[in-house]
């Protein structure tokens, strides 16, 4: 029904698997972690010849259905050392759709000074080819050349300098609409494991003809409208329409939880100057190439991207989204919208993930290094990184190394993966689902932060973060945006609608759980495998032992019920 | 019996706690050992308010027997997040002795930007004076202020800048006999645990009056010159008298295990450049401040230590020991005694342990940024790491982050301790216990070296491993030198018989192995509590992979191997 095209990057054998049609409902991350955990051996070094990289699209990819084309990359994580999912939206998914692909896997990893090849995905067949050409140059700059080569419409992965020498917290870049590679699986360092396999870039062209089969395409087309429909009526996602994921500054900053001066604190003096409608004002005034509703694939009914113009009106960063603004703006107390996105370009360009590296500089100012504050410094600190100069290599190692090699012991992460933009002590209930996340600290894998009560308090929080991860892990599972969520939350009528329709099953809605838990323990039980543990899944101490000025709050989450949030 | 002295670095409270005389037999590791058991969570922050440092002194210390004073300093590592007990010849374990002293433990931490201090220890009284003028100074520097303002005969012990800021490969620097501090607990980064308590230095003055007591003074008298004769008759020792370490060069190049190119080979050609006989001729055709033996502390019948003048015949370093002169020379493929000298004394002079910054030079060549074998260039790495670079703050934080940094698979490490200087693939006995040591790679907790049939065979190699960890340990625990462990091999009685007439009782082998035993279990225990588990002790995967290309093996020790090596 589907296959798995398999491509062994020391030997160049390429062979396409078939999939079996008992798992259709396999797509995202309940695919790329259940082939993690059955092929890779949990303890192998990530960046050695039996880690893989698997690229997965969701089970409603190229059916037209809004938000539904993200694509779900998964292996063994050198950030974190457990099992890694980083999914991002783009064409990617659409493209592999269209060749018949749920999913790619790169395989083995050749010796020594191999050169750099580029995979490229076609119709008629799928080659290495000689990828030296982009060594070495910007991931813009790759882009284009990418472009050039194989046409703007062509989806494309690539990945910047700094994971080609194998740093940590490197991503892997896709390209969008506009055949651009901006959209990023940026967490846990696959780029770094791309690069291991000395694959500087994929390419699924687009002279793909397989279409999307539908057992009952009436039902399908009416489920589909079903989900725009519902898009357009919720409050959150329509206030995603208008303002991007920027609306959390102000939703942060209320709670005291907006990450500020490297997460000693959870509120920023001026944070209007950084917040949501400043940046729309900005965008509206400067007009040009600028935009502030954009869509990162299609189709898309919210399209929550943007794209923020220099002065001049020209193409600055697409998109600039909140956990940038927060990690590289509000953490290093910069209230300059414009040096936030020159720094999200830098990092862009060299192929970082924007959170750990932006909480890798706050480590850096609390160092000493550049004072908080100082944009002109923060912009240096990233021309290191896009320079690899051995700053810029501590930087983009992440911050758990920088912390380390800069003497900082208050170093935001859990397993080795920077926190997100909600400062934990302010709420128990997304330091509960970080301390629970198999990939690190990750906010999208159990987004509790609507829905907590009393947000500093720990009481009922593992309840809701697991409530949470289930919701998050049901997204993951279809390819679908996380802020689909939003319009359906514990209702998976809507989207089983779709799966049913397409496939002419009856899956319900227990029955789809059964497999995101399932997902969840796999992933658990690699992390268990490869040797973390409990003293593994918590902050640094400092977090316990200091209370966040504005909340007055420590952290208190305990390792029993951290563990218990983990348990399924 | 014996007294603890407890020194709050938080509150300045300092108080003696009385030593339960049941407890006679605990010194060196078997006592720090214990401590840092009790009373240090293995699971805090080894730089956090919760870890303790415990300076331990032997079972017969200031007793006038050969090779008896070291000091066993423990606490949580920052390098390998488990147990550490690192030791050092020179004069603090007498002064301690001599002031009635055990053990001195630090405790807490100060918070925020606390000044340095200095602890005092003397017959009147203990205090914490002020060391800000000690502050960022190199380790010559620090030690000639010490004794200019605490005498020479003061036991002093000291950091180095590098320990200041936190780094992980730091060591505590203790005097010798000419009150020079150059005798270092290198391993594990204990340097940067006495940093975290804002502790510059520790002072014992010289004007302590206890005496050694004897239950029978006569008995013990005979016995001590036993263990002179016994060392001064057994040809291992009396090698060590003439050549010191260095004789080690031979040995391993003979056996193809001498690191070589980042721990690539086993031989290095040209290696007889570098060799004992090298380094004697050098020593002694220059003359001058030059010694080819020396004490590092009195009494001393091997006096393996030396003297190594520059050109003009002044003392360049001292000790030259073989580890260093492999880790820092035929690692790097340097021929050039004079530029290890100057390595070795650049490293002490920053205070890091020259076994892992040595590696981690050795992954920076790899890496390309310095090639290997260029002198000048070995030289300017190590003048980062005394100025505080970026490229410093890796290197002085070991091979392990070095490595991950770099972009470099190949790390020679155990549990992020460098590998010591014995290549693992070539000798399957020094492998194991690289593996079974709770303090990461050490070549001293078991060293099987000579006694080694088949040196690239892992049969038998448990057993080994595990006899010379017992042999090991017994030295730890009586604050012995290990070399005197040659005079006595397998047949404990001569020392056995230093404590019963010391003490007046009977303590029979099987008894002391019962306590060296049980320490091996309690250090194990503590760091599976701290989280590390069997995927933690393996080699780089490299090292499984790849053939050493003079033996021809690759490292085949498997988990479960080395899993016996570590059940007591």
């Amino acid at each position: 029904m589907f296959s798995i095209l398999r491509i062994n990057t020391a030997t160049g054998e390429i062979r396409t698997e078939e999939f079996d049609s008992q798992e259709f409902l396999l797509g995202g991350r309940t695919l790329s972690s259940r082939l993690v955990s059955r092929e890779v051996p949990a303890e192998c070094d990530p960046l050695g010849r039996k880690n893989k990289l698997f690229f997965c699209t969701g089970v409603l990819a190229e059916t037209i259905t809004s938000s539904s084309d993200r694509l779900s990359i998964g292996g063994k994580s050198p950030l974190t050392g457990g099992i890694k999912e980083s999914n991002a939206g783009g064409i990617v998914g659409t493209r592999m759709a269209q060749q018949g692909l749920r999913c790619i896997a790169l395989e083995d990893a050749p010796k020594g000074d191999a050169a750099w090849k580029i995979v490229v995905i076609g119709k008629e067949k799928t080659e290495l080819v000689d990828g030296g050409f982009l060594a070495g140059k910007g991931v813009y700059e790759k882009s284009e050349l990418l472009s050039e080569k194989f046409g703007a419409k062509a989806g494309c992965m690539t990945i910047g300098p700094t994971a080609e020498i194998l740093l940590h917290a490197t991503g892997i870049a896709c390209s969008d609409p506009h055949g651009v590679c901006s959209r990023y699986a940026g967490r846990g360092g696959l780029g770094a494991v791309m690069a291991s396999k000395k694959i500087i870039a994929m390419v699924v062209l687009n002279d793909g003809e397989v279409k999307a089969e539908f057992k009952d395409s009436d039902g399908f087309k009416a489920g589909s409208k079903k989900i725009v429909q519902l898009l357009k009526e919720n409050p959150v996602s329509t206030q995603f329409t208008k303002y991007g994921t920027a609306a959390m500054v102000d939703i942060c900053q209320a709670l005291k939880v907006l990450p500020t001066k490297n997460f000693r604190h959870g509120v920023l003096e001026g944070a209007e100057k950084i917040n949501a409608q400043a940046m729309y004002d900005i965008i509206k005034e400067r007009g040009g190439e600028g935009k502030t509703q954009h869509a990162c694939m299609n189709p898309c009914a919210i399209q929550c991207s943007n794209v923020y113009p220099d002065k001049n009106g020209k193409l600055l960063c697409s998109p600039v989204e909140y956990e940038t603004m927060a990690l590289m703006g509000s953490n290093l107390c910069l209230k300059d919208l414009d040096a936030i996105a020159m720094l999200n370009r830098i990092a862009n360009d060299a192929g970082v993930d924007t959170l750990d590296v932006g909480a890798a500089i706050g480590v850096a100012m609390e160092a000493g290094l550049v004072e908080f504050g100082d944009t002109e410094g923060a912009v240096k600190l990233m021309e290191e990184v896009r320079n690899l100069t051995p700053l810029g290599r501590i930087l983009a190692s992440g911050c758990r190394i920088a912390a380390k090699v800069l003497g900082v012991r208050h170093a935001p992460h859990v397993l080795g993966q920077a926190i997100p933009a909600y400062e934990p002590r302010g709420t128990k209930g997304m330091a509960m689902t970080y301390l629970s996340s198999p990939m690190g600290a990750d906010h999208t894998f159990g987004f509790t932060l609507r829905d907590e009560e009393v947000p500093t308090s720990k009481e009922g929080k593992v309840a809701l973060s697991k409530k949470f991860q289930v919701i998050g892990s049901r997204m993951d599972a279809m390819g679908m945006c996380n802020f689909v969520r939003y319009s359906v939350r514990n209702d998976m009528t809507p989207l089983l609608d779709l799966i049913n329709s397409r496939y002419g099953v009856m899956i319900g809605a227990e029955e789809f759980d059964d497999v995101v838990k399932e997902t969840l323990k796999i992933e658990h039980q690699f992390n268990t495998d490869a040797g973390l543990t409990a003293q593994d899944y918590r902050f640094s101490e400092t977090f316990y032992e200091e209370a966040q000025p504005e909340t007055g709050e420590v952290m208190d989450i305990t390792d029993e019920e951290s563990a218990l949030a983990r348990q399924w």
